[in-house]
């Protein structure tokens, strides 16, 4: 299952068995006056966030003007200072994962402290931009989305089924109220979809990009619903077909192992929940021509996907290390799926601060777990996966990523509800 | 206040009075076979509805493969009949107004069964792009935008009072629940909009075109905010300054005669209702710096607007007539205003039957009071303004238009609610 030049996160051997070397600090001689300016310098770039830097040779940095701080990092080795100062977006994430690079204090108070310092509207650096460019051709062709979705939803079901909801749910969650469970709140997201969805028993929803089913097992049962559900993950459809068997809705939930774009008949609903920000704004237009390929007359969509404010790319690490192909569209952007086909547009929400939430929720029963999950994987997997949910929450809490729901219908179709107060009647 | 060479509309007098000569029907000849022809390529165009034609001569053209049909048009002369087959979406209007051109039947209804025949994706042809190119270039400059508004706001309140609710409310309303009166719809709506934006007692609110004033009182005696509320068509501020004295609250709301690109200070909300639609997409980046220079740290801004659900220039008529300068925007085209500042869109909400049935409100008033308005003007205003009304209520009831509530945030601002219950909440 391991391959012997890289892990599961492409990181090579090498480096880290290198790391190992430098941690135990041999030979590592003091730091040079050169490498305190660069790290200052880059910390200026980043708006020169509060955190305490310790260095191999055991001197400190305090950025931020000096204010007393609770965070910070240890960098262990001169190859991780001079990796991070290339390209800090992508070295330090992997620096992170094989311990080279420590943070001390909370790991998601560290990342918000570095996000918010970040000046609102900075744009990126030409070498960012440079990088970027070649990185977003980002291949979701029929054969590239595959390899793109294995890479991450077939690491394997146990794994997740470790830290996710009972409903296998990994996608943002709906706290209806303060108080919600992570699993309560996961089951109202399932409700707030098929509600916004209007669904009447009877109807045929088609799912593109269905996860481990939950949604269109939960919506066979109980709103009478007939579900196509599709997924390109072989292990995610595999947990599924057996759910549906155990749970006796094999009979109204067929999953299907295709990609969306080859979605074909007729549904009275069309739903997408998080499978947006892998099909790649250069598709959207594909997306919606398949959508108007299948939606009756009077038929409701809806598109649940993590956005962003102002198009940026992808955060290298994560790109690179956990979603590769992946991307998270602006709202403007989103519309390309849209306009074209001229869908109208009925309701958009933003559940921003549900994500956090339900991230936050992600990594407790997360870290409840590292144990088994170093078993199943490695110590270099665990903190890189840690990294990847406190740096999403981070994200999401800092409001550099959005949740976007967007509820959509065919122009001339006047059986809409008048109001949106339906969602928010009791018992309704 | 009348032109001798134009009317109201910038219709020329030569041309009415034509019209009225050829109304008398003295000397035109029977329609040619070449002429049947082209009305009917015309009509094919269109989708071919179910319409009957009548022509001077008293020959009749049955549309939509001869099914029978309740409405259905007269062309009183073969001048009209030349100018509707060279450019209908102007010349239909302009002779329907002068009376070249009559209606059989209920106005509303023939302009749907127009609008639904048209094929769903039907892009312009090449002579509609051609001068929509040189229309569109909208010169929303700050003389142009004071030119164009004034050429509609400030026909007289008088007017406008005949045949609006009582606040003077001229944006679409909200119907809360369907049996709720146009008055009572849209006293629903300004409470919608200050729900959304979550009025705290003691804010400051800025408003770009507050029209007559009423959002803006309405927001001071319920709310307890301070409002600046921008406008440059003199008319109607006139009108606000007034009723916010009669009303008691001229200490709370400061009306000023400025465009909306001059607003400077600190607000806690920004809002603007319909005036979007005068804005023109090359502004829109504009708009985007002026909110982002005033609106305080945890700001809320809503903007509500005309839309569509793909590019589209304005009807030519409207634009020509009734609103020279506008041009309602689509969902992504509003982005601009929003991305380049990295604004966080919360709530986006389409009431677009909502503005079909606040039209139909209108239309009716209008008809109650079309002797006295005729009074006041003439018989082809009355019959512009009409269509004008009629027309606009079948865009939005056909899907060719949407209203769109934008609510957005700072990127950063976490005070946002967690969901959008208390929109819903009965007396909160």
């Amino acid at each position: 299952m391991k391959d012997e030049k890289t892990d599961f996160l492409g990181i090579s051997s090498g480096s880290r068995d290198g790391a190992a070397a430098l941690l135990r600090g041999h030979g590592e001689r003091d730091a040079l006056g050169i490498e305190r300016r660069l790290l200052q310098k880059l910390a200026a770039s980043m708006g020169d966030p509060p955190l305490l830097i310790r260095l191999w040779d055991g001197s400190e940095i305090r950025l931020g003007g000096g204010a007393p701080v609770d965070v910070g990092i240890t960098i262990h080795d001169r190859g991780a200072l001079w990796r991070m100062l290339l390209h800090p977006e992508l070295h330090f994430g992997d620096d992170y994962s094989t311990g080279r690079i420590e943070v001390n204090g909370d790991l998601v108070q560290f990342l918000e402290t570095l996000f918010l310092s970040r000046p609102p509207l900075a744009s990126d650096g030409f070498m960012e931009q440079l990088r970027n460019r070649f990185a977003r051709a980002s291949c979701n062709t029929l054969a590239g989305s595959r390899q793109n979705i294995q890479h991450h939803y077939d690491l394997s079901n146990d794994f997740y089924s470790l830290w996710l909801d009972e409903r296998m749910q990994y996608t943002c969650a709906y706290f209806a109220t303060p108080e919600a469970s992570l699993a309560e709140a996961q089951v109202a997201k399932l409700d707030h979809v098929c509600r916004k969805l209007r669904l009447k028993p009877g109807e045929t929803v088609f799912e593109a990009g269905c996860g481990w089913g939950g949604l269109a097992r939960h919506m066979a049962r109980n709103y009478g619903v007939k579900v196509r559900a599709f997924n390109i993950s072989r292990e995610q459809l595999r947990y599924a077909r057996a759910r549906a068997r155990e749970e006796g809705v094999e009979d109204w939930v067929e999953y299907v192992e295709d990609d969306y774009r080859n979605i074909t008949g007729t549904c009275d609903a069309f739903v997408s929940v998080g499978m947006l920000e892998h099909v790649g704004v250069e598709h959207y237009r594909e997306l919606g021509e398949v959508v108007d390929r299948c939606l009756s007359e009077d038929g409701r969509g809806l598109i649940h996907s993590i956005g962003k404010n102002r198009a940026r790319p992808m955060t290298p690490w994560i790109e690179r290390r956990i979603f590769p192909g992946a991307y998270p569209p602006t709202l403007g952007q989103m519309m390309e799926i849209f306009e074209p086909r001229e869908f109208s547009i009925l309701d958009v929400e933003n559940l921003r601060l549900h994500y956090a939430r339900t991230l936050d929720g992600w990594l407790e029963r997360f870290d409840a777990r590292q144990d088994e999950i170093e078993r199943m994987f490695d110590r270099s997997f665990v903190r890189a996966w840690r990294f990847y949910l406190a740096s999403s929450l981070a994200s999401f809490s800092t409001g550099s990523l959005q949740l976007f729901q967007v509820l959509f219908t065919r122009p001339r179709n006047n059986a809409i509800p008048w109001t949106r107060a339906h969602l928010y009647r009791e018992g309704d």
